[in-house]
């Protein structure tokens, strides 16, 4: 293909912006631009927050949700309820819950939901690190908190047979605030913080 | 102010997208977890390309225009029309007009145009060099190609009286296809194209 610019480290620029969702070619020749102007400090600074983000980042050993250390600091905090464990899909969702400002307990992060269509099945997933959070004890609810999709119930359905030996811990869904097929991560902050505050039983 | 994120690492990445123009904190957010799921592979391509774009890329010593190397391929390609010399205000001018597939002479970067609003006067630009190029002989047309605006207009009629010693030298500006107040980069390549194609000979 022929060169569109001058330049190959400004072409390459380009198409590696092009290559990240929702940025088109304009949008990336544009951001290139912008980078060029910009002082050498700055850039510098961009690119080692994109480096480093992805090589030193790091997965909470007991939640799964990102962290920096070992223990992320939600799990770490003396200030969170230590008795709620609220599950959800991605990293994502803890920061839709997280934003609502209804929610001050622990999460557990699946990293998916099952979905035979896309051969993710439960041993793909934290699931069992979850069934030893609760065999673990001290553990008075957990909250199953996954988008309202044939997925998510599928999941919510596997999760409450492997949690149905530890009585004393009772199992809830978000309330059904939320439409059939909404995705969690785009229902807006009131809904999603009453569906927290009306969650109710779960039975499968 | 609090933290949003349960990640330093993450949080930062999320500030520097975020300073992108047209970025904003929920675009920088989406852009993140993108990245937080490709490759390391991948992202520090990505990394790369940005700061050795910062780093490397130089400047052609003869137009200003970007270039891997000390002169631009525009500039040593033996197929362009070396009498012919297109004055713009900036590389992405030099783009644009290489989409029209309308001109095959050489270029001649200005970096801005004259404008004491904004404290940018003659000698802030790449006027002198052009004088240089032109007094050196074998250049039978400039073309002022900048933006029909009062700050273009004004840096024509400085650079016609400049040049004006020089005979041998027509000078045109684009066909004014171009309506008042546009800014040569947002212009479509038909319309870029045509008055190219029609440029007129300057009279100042």
């Amino acid at each position: 293909m022929e060169q569109r610019y001058s330049s190959e480290l400004f072409e390459r620029a380009v198409d590696e912006f092009s290559k990240l969702p929702g940025v088109g070619r304009k949008s990336a020749l544009r951001l290139v631009l912008h980078l060029l102007r910009l002082d050498v400090g700055a850039v510098d600074g961009f690119a080692n927050a994109v480096s480093q983000l992805r090589h030193e980042v790091n997965y909470c050993r007991v939640c799964h949700n990102i962290s920096d250390d070992e223990v992320c600091q939600i799990c770490a905090s003396p200030s969170r309820d230590r008795t709620l464990i609220c599950v959800v899909e991605n990293i994502r969702d803890v920061m839709a819950v997280e934003a609502t400002n209804q929610y001050h307990g622990l999460y557990h992060v699946l990293g998916g939901v099952i979905s035979p269509l896309d051969g993710i099945g439960p041993a793909d997933l934290e699931i069992q690190s979850l069934v030893e959070r609760v065999a673990h004890g001290g553990v008075a609810e957990v909250i199953l908190a996954l988008s309202s999709t044939m997925e998510g119930d599928t999941t919510n359905f596997y999760i409450s047979r492997k949690l149905s030996q530890y009585e004393g811990t009772k199992l809830s869904v978000l309330a059904r605030g939320l439409s059939v097929n909404d995705e969690l991560q785009y229902t807006d902050e009131v809904t999603l913080g009453r569906s927290i505050v009306n969650r109710v039983e779960f039975r499968s």
